[in-house]
């Protein structure tokens, strides 16, 4: 899903003429391409790791915010063009950071403004356990895999996947049992709990949520609640800890909104081995979306012009257009009208770009040494001196 | 110079390898190409506002800031992805907008706290009006693409190649005259008056070239200064009053760092006649070059973290993480050393990151409700109540 560049010029040249009549269309195309959008920021992420591990000091902390690109069919949500925003801690295995994580997801969405927004954790070595206990480790991947669309079939959907797909009657019944079991995160706790004892495998995965939510709940989120979900899986096949994933407010149906998750092995492929780390992302495009539909955005992210000065001619403007570089200095976003037009024309436009007030100086007020400011909003207009135009306009735009 | 992006699957079927064994590579790449990078914000600016005409009031301010993509040969200062940011205002005459434009560009510098910045301006009539004179209107471009050599070759090298393409020797001596005058703007005004005294030629671009420049005397200019400049060309076609083209300080070699001028024509093939914008361009990466080269960005940006606990065990970690969140609420950049390693092993990570203060809340400071504070860089340490510790460390962080 690269999105590759055509060599320039004559380097096309060297097209694989061979292999497009074959149909090998990929081999066709890297034979006239020898640069590509970036596809991600995690693989260069572990290699810049990799390379600079002498240079680093873990755990090393890093975020990472740039478009990336994705030959991919665009859907609701999906975009062939998007930014990537990471938050990655590499070289520590402490639990503390999976914390952190969840309190920096917490963090930024009430910065954000952003309520409601549901946290939902689970752990690879849970799954993995359980598929063993269930008699499915061999199936591992496919498992996940299906557990992975209850967003988009749902519960009984993934039921009846795991039915076609032959696996057994009494595992059915036991994830069945599981993803369908509501209750607070505590009681998900005992429940799966309940379902491991007497058995061998490994808690490892579960004694690592355990201590997550204990101390999770020992804090006090703002902008979210936090789940223990068993159906969460995660495709991405480099997770080993805990998983994560975020949901915006139920109403809005765009999707997950974040997600990330322990890795132990990103680095090796690189040539730093035992490394481990925890990433997190924030889907950009996703939480602009919900913050539209919710009207998140701040009013004054729209400022319009507040003081825009009418243009009498050259030679007044040029007496006060100081005025107003004194006015920008002061951070108000201030205009002049740029040409002597007739007076309708110049308040309609201040009315078309909802300017707060305009500033009038005609030949009468220039003599008099004094200047008008109308409110574009109730018409009301004062009259001061010119030589208090700052400190006037100042107070105007504060009171 | 566009990149264009092969495209995925069976669309590169379409291949036209006629083109290719002809050698028509450009032909052959726009065959397997539906797609490109966007190569410039210009003609999609004048595209929209064409489109947009109706919804629009004129004069149409607009700021734009995105990477762009040349297929060029990357050299000193000039690379294949770079940032363009934009500024225009179109929809109207009036030179107020060349003298804001100006304004914004001083604005701009002084704000990035640079100095010695020079703005040199010409006007594309007076370029014309001075061919007409000198008798070489018929080879304009060729004129103007020769002076605006004079960056790259000089000045003599610039005389010698109007010699080597024959132009008239009384219009080589003419604009030697010219290039060679060095006064302030004044002076340089009055000289170029004198050369078109008595003749026909129109003096619009003269008049507005003196307007600006006696309305920006009146002007205080912070971080910059103004310069009429007889030999700016800038090679666009499209300018057609006043051109200005930014220089960093003296000592810097890094060519232009900003460019642009008036256009008179932009919109119209795309449906919009008679439409007059002024425009400016920022050289993102070459400004960062400058300021890089002169130190000029501040300490605050490269903030260390401030703060680290020490890790003493997740017990005690458990019982004093809120401490850290207060903190972070309060901007302090705080970390927690992830797990409970030697102290020694500690403090080194804390010196090595550049670390300021180290907290200290071991098992007898907890047992006591006590903290350590220890300043990194002298070695003094202080101790406090635990209840204390955020007004305490909010206290040493601003002495």
């Amino acid at each position: 899903m690269i999105f590759k560049i055509v060599n320039s010029g004559e380097k096309v040249k060297k097209a694989d003429i061979n292999s497009l009549e074959k149909g090998n269309y990929e081999k066709f195309s890297r034979s006239i391409s020898e640069k590509a959008l970036r596809f991600d920021l995690t693989v260069p992420f572990a290699r810049y790791v990799s390379q600079n591990q002498n240079n680093i000091s873990f755990p090393f902390k890093r975020y990472q915010i740039q478009p990336v690109w994705r030959a991919d069919r665009p859907q609701h949500g999906r975009f062939q063009e998007f930014f990537q925003c990471d938050a990655d801690i590499i070289g520590n295995r402490s639990l503390w950071q999976e914390i952190e994580m969840i309190l920096l997801y917490d963090e930024v969405f009430r910065r954000l403004n952003l309520k409601d927004i549901k946290i939902r954790i689970n752990h690879r070595k849970v799954l993995f356990s359980l598929s063993l206990l269930l008699g499915i480790s061999d199936r591992f991947i496919e498992f996940t895999n299906i557990l992975d669309k209850i967003d988009k079939i749902g519960v009984d959907g993934v039921i009846k996947e795991f039915e076609i797909k032959n696996f057994p009657k009494k595992a059915i019944n036991k994830i069945n049992s599981l993803i369908k079991f509501s209750g607070t995160t505590l009681e998900k706790l005992k429940f799966i709990e309940k379902i491991f004892k007497g058995s061998n495998e490994d808690r490892s995965g579960l004694d690592e949520i355990s201590f997550i939510l204990k101390h999770i709940a020992k804090t006090n989120l703002k902008s979210s609640t936090i789940d223990f979900d068993f159906s969460l899986a995660r495709g991405l096949s480099y997770y080993t800890g805990m998983i994560i994933e975020v949901s915006p407010p139920v109403k809005i149906k765009i999707g997950s909104i974040g997600g990330g998750g322990r890795y132990d092995d990103l680095t090796s492929k690189f040539g730093l081995k035992n490394i481990s780390g925890i990433g997190i992302s924030f889907g950009f495009e996703r939480i602009y979306y919900v913050m539209e539909s919710l009207k998140l955005f701040p009013e004054h992210i729209k400022k319009h012009t507040e003081v825009l000065f009418l243009n009498f001619g050259n030679e007044l403007i040029s007496n006060i257009h100081h005025e107003i570089s004194k006015l920008r200095k002061n951070n108000i976003s201030c205009e002049l009208y740029p040409s002597k037009d007739k007076l309708k024309k110049q308040l309609g436009y201040a009315n078309k770009k909802s300017v707060l007030f305009v500033v009038i100086i005609g030949p009468e007020e220039f003599k008099e040494k004094k200047f008008i400011v109308r409110n574009m909003v109730s018409g009301d207009q004062l009259i001061f001196s010119i030589k208090d135009l700052e400190v006037k306009i100042n107070e105007i735009l504060k009171s």
